[in-house]
């Protein structure tokens, strides 16, 4: 850091700058939901309610959920709302909505992670828009936070996509802090987006209750609301034993398939703003 | 046609010139063949003897045949062959290998033609190259033909897809001449590429000859090569009652999915080139 | 019939009877929807409400909708209720909801036909109870009323399963009157049941008004219910024109897939009850 | 035992008798292969020449491979070369061929056993015969050795399905030998036939060496002879590392997926013979 200049700011007052760019760096917060998990003739979210409050759209491709016209549709309802698109590749598996961990060899599962992106990335450009950032869905968001082969694979596949933001930037990875795919996508050169979840329960570590347990879900749209204005404010999340964890979350995950979810998706956005915390896109 | 100026060729040598051009162009051929028709576990074409013959590789996007991983692996085979590719687009139809036509509406055809083409490109792309042009397969080949609608659909979701050639271009649709399909690109301001077929047979008004019907596939490999070389070189094909008609087509399909397809494409290519006839890629 | 013997009754007498007899069999309708139509994580109809009111489940048996777990738990609740489990056999069509019609070739959708009966008989037998009938889904029921080919293929699957009723009786066939696939049935010595939709439209000539024009479903409930009161009582419909047409139907199918379905559904029962008709399943 | 009685055959006379029983129950032997394992336009085994030669068919059942077309053809089939049929099945996994192993919950696994089982019965009882035996393919099989709740699912489902064999049987499981599928088999009161493999690779402990593994798969056809021969007459298997392992198996599979799989298992077939062994379905 180079010496005050006469007439610059000097060495306090850079402080207190840095420390008002820090504290607005914690109090702003992305929120994302997963949207098109329709199928064809099932619906699942109300994309169009929650695009209302979130600003950042995880959009099924077609493994797990997604069929092509939903894709299309949901791209132009993001862009209409001013909401950033992003890849939800998964599994391929339809009957099992991408929830059921599969062993599937990395080249293979790099291809079908590729392969996914590309066909959302048509339906981004042609709505005016980007494929944004990719994070995996259901049993694979939770294989890769602990498989490093998995992890690795779904990071090449990012990479063979050849995918770029609108700035031309390899494209970042939404997921756990600590993951391993965090971990596999930064030593790839990928930028990382740390997460956390509205609803989810977290063990003392860190890691989400599985679904399993009890404990695995908030159920209350109160605690939920609190949760969200805690991390996004403070950078702490409350643990299922109680304790208290040390969480900073550059976005924050509501989930967008159950009945009230939009309702809820717009009370957090809204407490989050009065608790002075800006919601928008991550940079 | 203005006179010629002093100094200019005269008239009977702009003749002679633009028959030279007429012959050359006449002598120039694209030969294409269905590629990666594979599916997980199943193999069905010998993708890497084939592209050692062909210059254009219809590669199967996922819908009626083409894992990801094949997909991967034909566009980098295409590649080191120098090879061009391009997205031979299909019902969603694996169980029947897309060869039953299906009443998909207008929307959803277009979206899931779009989806396909988007998907393949990340493999050209990954593999150095794009997709270079657009093919339907089997049953959406055939019913665009006659059928306005999903011809329209099929046009929409190239558009759709903001998929462009090496030069910028608008990606060319390859098809039957006269088709609804070749009507509907070029109004949507498409190009389109007239293509014949090495091994089918004919009807006097220069349709296929139905698959279910006797002579709808010309079994001789002899038969199939002096019947490549004579449209090749003369323009010309003898459907199946016998009589000639005119063909000018800038491709000539071989099938791929024979046993000894390998084969007779190497030979349709050398009898191609023996008669004088350059096989290339269309321009 | 016999002479009337001292102290019975004659002539007039039986006349009597007989009318008294063909005014209760008028009088006594069954009523069927399409159940089970979710597919892993999606659902779509209100199962267990819906089972209240009707006599008769088509269950979704995997090919349009349907995944085993939910076949499984529909023909638990089908049992429950004292409801009669039939095999709603479709297209393999998961992404269209099996509404686009597809030319199948006739081996093949026999094969089938004859796969999803089979699969839907282990859960109906395990819930202590048969595949008591088969009724086409969406665009194969549409298109086996007039295709010939389809139609013989449908009823060919149906005889291929081998699946009898608890009587030990061949399948009966559920469709609309005077359809391809009830003659076709009736060739092959398969029973057939006459059904009428409570709220489609009709064309004068008996057919349904196509759901892509104007006046295809009957959007209000007092209209549903008038409609079918009046075809189980009076054995008649009034068209889309205003015209009224007799149609003596033994089935009445009420939709399961829209929000109110099980109300309605209720609703209808009642009605019909209170007009004197008894709702019971076909014999 | 009880002493022997005065006329009955001493102590020494019923060791021999034991030994003879014993020694010709090892000489007799099943023959298994999985078959139909094309899907659609594809194909992979040679069905009709493999049936020449096996005593069992393991059937594809449409989710790993197995169309409804290609499982009737391959009953017919089977029942012309008097060849019992046996449900080959798997996870839902048509691009993967049932080889990635899947967290599938148990009540959803069940479900997916039991419809795979009816589907196939349809097509046993259309050519004249019945699902004799159950054996899971690819990854399931290989899940179930060691994975006590997926093996229970198996078990589970293979009871829900309520088949049963030709004599009123439960359906017998077809395993390795100390499996946990086995096991849960046994528990619910299912038969169990002890399988073993021509030609995989054996570890010291009697399980197969993984596929990822050198040594997983015999590639001489003299060796895969060997090998069973003196599985079947000896009781002994030559594990990876040399050491020689007592293997008791009342099936053995021949592979069907290689191209030369039919002479194989034909010779297989020859050689027991004419070493003394009987090749035929077990009991």
């Amino acid at each position: 850091m180079p010496e005050a200049e006469p007439g610059e700011a000097g060495p306090s007052c850079r402080i207190v700058q840095q420390s008002l760019t820090l504290l607005l760096m914690d109090q702003m917060i992305d929120l994302n939901a997963d949207l098109g998990e329709g199928f064809g003739r099932w619906q699942l979210t109300d994309d169009d309610a929650l695009l209302a409050s979130v600003t950042s759209a995880n959009v099924a491709c077609g493994f797990h959920a997604g069929d092509p016209a939903t894709m299309r549709r949901v791209c132009e309802q993001a862009v209409a709302h001013g909401v950033r698109i992003g890849a939800q590749v998964s599994y391929r598996d339809l009957a099992g909505f991408g929830r059921r961990a599969m062993d599937v060899p990395a080249a293979e599962l790099a291809a079908e992670v590729a392969y996914q992106i590309g066909a959302l990335e048509v339906f981004a450009r042609s709505a005016g828009s980007t494929v944004a950032y990719v994070k995996p869905h259901g049993a694979l968001y939770n294989r890769t936070v602990r498989d490093r082969e998995q992890a690795a694979a779904v990071v090449a596949g990012v990479r063979m996509s050849g995918a770029v933001t609108a700035s031309g930037g390899p494209l970042p990875v939404l997921g756990l802090p600590g993951s391993e795919l965090h971990t596999a996508a930064r030593s790839a050169g990928l930028p990382t987006v740390d997460e956390a979840f509205a609803d989810r329960g977290y063990t003392p570590d860190g890691t989400l209750v599985p679904r399993s347990e009890p404990g695995a879900v908030l159920t209350g749209p109160e605690e939920v609301i609190k949760r969200s204005v805690r991390l996004a404010r403070d950078g702490e999340i409350v643990a299922a034993d109680g304790s208290t964890l040390p969480m900073r979350a550059r976005s924050l995950c509501v989930h967008g398939d159950t009945p009230d979810a939009a309702r809820l998706a717009r009370r957090v956005r809204e407490e989050l703003t009065s608790a002075g915390v800006r919601v928008r896109a991550f940079a």
